[in-house]
């Protein structure tokens, strides 16, 4: 495997990835999701470290948005890679102010087009997936992970990096604590 | 036990079986339940597959009625088998764009209806359930199946195929994955 | 100990015995808990056996008046027993259409209360409590009862029965399910 | 160790230690967290025992306010220690109606504002923490501690004391049972 050192762009999936795969819902029809703290300071110390960081999600909701916009996220695609019906995909960036309404694209096609937005390759990019629709994707990003409670094809996927750790309860934190690891012994490395 | 191939109708009950049978109140009176999205990802896998699926509850909650109309299912009755009182069942399915009222009846006898609605018997539907007033259709049933954390009385039915998951926690995926695999076997057979 | 089927009045605390201990709290200042289908079934089990159910809370809130409602309990006392400031207490029961303000008293003078009542002695009585300001009460019934996530305190009570379950996830429903049972055995001697 | 009966200032922070680091998000944007009875049990058994109790938290959100005032605690800073970005800080103590706003801090030096105005010393205060934002006070009071779930960094810390307990699930209610024995084990002593 290549150095985590090399990671430049941090994606993730949110149920099951950033949530432990819980879906509440109430008798008005809103949603919730539970995220993890740890998570939050994990992707908060990437960005601080120059490691930019998204969010592709197959749903379309505004839970999403608003933990994104805490965590002043990079990146935030929802409605893409969905399993039955096509839709819309709406991009949020931070040099956007409103949301884009692009046609509709699978996870893959929306990692490419940040990494040609970015000038950067798929080798350099680390995503998190936990289910068949993001099976297409992990096989091509440089840093393909799951966490523990991932589907067991997505687990049995060449080269997957499976975290110890459950979405949801600091499977990102985590991974991004190595990440960052990895980077201080490089620059250590670098110094001498 | 018949091959899971041979399944044409897929019913659950939902608190302790698409939920860990938590009921979350506030001081309102609002409810909510906690589903997961891998048994949502199950059911949408299996209607893929051309395996109606359906959802009998003794409750009569807006929560489920969302939950099923994000998942596309085919058939929800609200208000069965209730152990105290008896009330109407209201029935949504996908040819009725407004509920259908239907005298108070059982599982059994809602799962009886769908039978003869679909032209299938009894022997091709397979029912998850985890407690006492689940019993009487799991007995009818041909694939008679219960979560880890059913009630004992369910567990020790004879014939019953207990999963390895929780509700609310994979179990509906977990056997979603069992069906679609015997599916995806028998067809490779018959290509042979 | 007595038999279990010599019980006449269940009695249980809220918070840690129906449920987890969890205390949700929105910005909006609203709360909400988590209670378990399984031991709403218990419950209704036991009423339908003929015995009385009720809640002895120190909180004071709608969320508990409405799951009480839900499960059509005989009892409902808040705001007893509490460990700081000392409150009027509310109490609903079926005969009383609008809750009824009595003066500040423990746990153990309400249970006093709803015995004179029905004519029976604490000897009749299970209560289920988990914490310090519950000792009064679990001193002083026939059959006093603790989940398994009770404060060590509790544990160490002379004669309390601990159950395997956790409060929230089934320890009622466990605990009524004996209950129910000593009853069968009881009425199968009788016959005999 | 100096020993646990010398503490007279209880400070902890809040995710992660006095929940288990959920923070749930809704689509309208609204937020919660879930906190435990027998944590806010402890609080309250330590304030009667004259031990007073306060909350240090990077977040800014009704929530911790809401908690705080149901437990009557004694100080409340929001928005201390902040990782990212830089923000006033509100504080909320027994002796102001109205929150007090103050130029942006860490949480060593909300402690040490704390310490001042109760004339007492950074030895006699007890911290709970369990992220690399807790880690410049943990090391300068003079009772460290941190739930099972903290971080590693945090655990690592030189004299920490490690509860048995997850945040969120009794950690706190642990820490101050410890605390009281010991009170109560130093005023036997002292009375032969």
């Amino acid at each position: 495997m290549k150095p985590l050192s090399s990671i430049r762009l941090f994606l993730t999936d949110v149920d099951g990835c950033l949530t432990d795969g819980g879906m509440y819902y109430t008798a008005s029809g809103d949603e919730f999701k539970r995220f993890s703290v740890y998570d939050g300071m994990g992707m908060t110390l990437l960005r601080k470290a120059g490691i930019r960081c998204g969010i592709l999600t197959s749903e379309n909701t505004g839970i999403v948005l608003h933990r994104a916009r805490k965590l002043c996220l990079d990146y935030l695609y929802m409605g893409v890679g969905r399993v039955v019906d096509k839709a819309q995909v709406k991009v949020f960036a931070p040099a956007l102010s409103e949301p884009v309404l692009l046609p509709a694209m699978s996870k893959l096609e929306a990692c490419q087009l940040i990494c040609s937005e970015m000038g950067i390759t798929m080798d350099q990019v680390c995503f998190v997936g936990d289910d068949v629709n993001d099976l297409s994707l992990l096989r091509e990003v440089g840093f393909p992970v799951c966490p523990a409670n991932a589907i067991e094809a997505v687990k049995q996927l060449s080269g997957i990096m499976q975290l110890p750790c459950q979405g949801g309860n600091g499977a990102i934190r985590y991974l991004a604590d190595r990440i960052l690891d990895a980077r201080m012994e490089k620059n250590e490395t670098n110094e001498i």
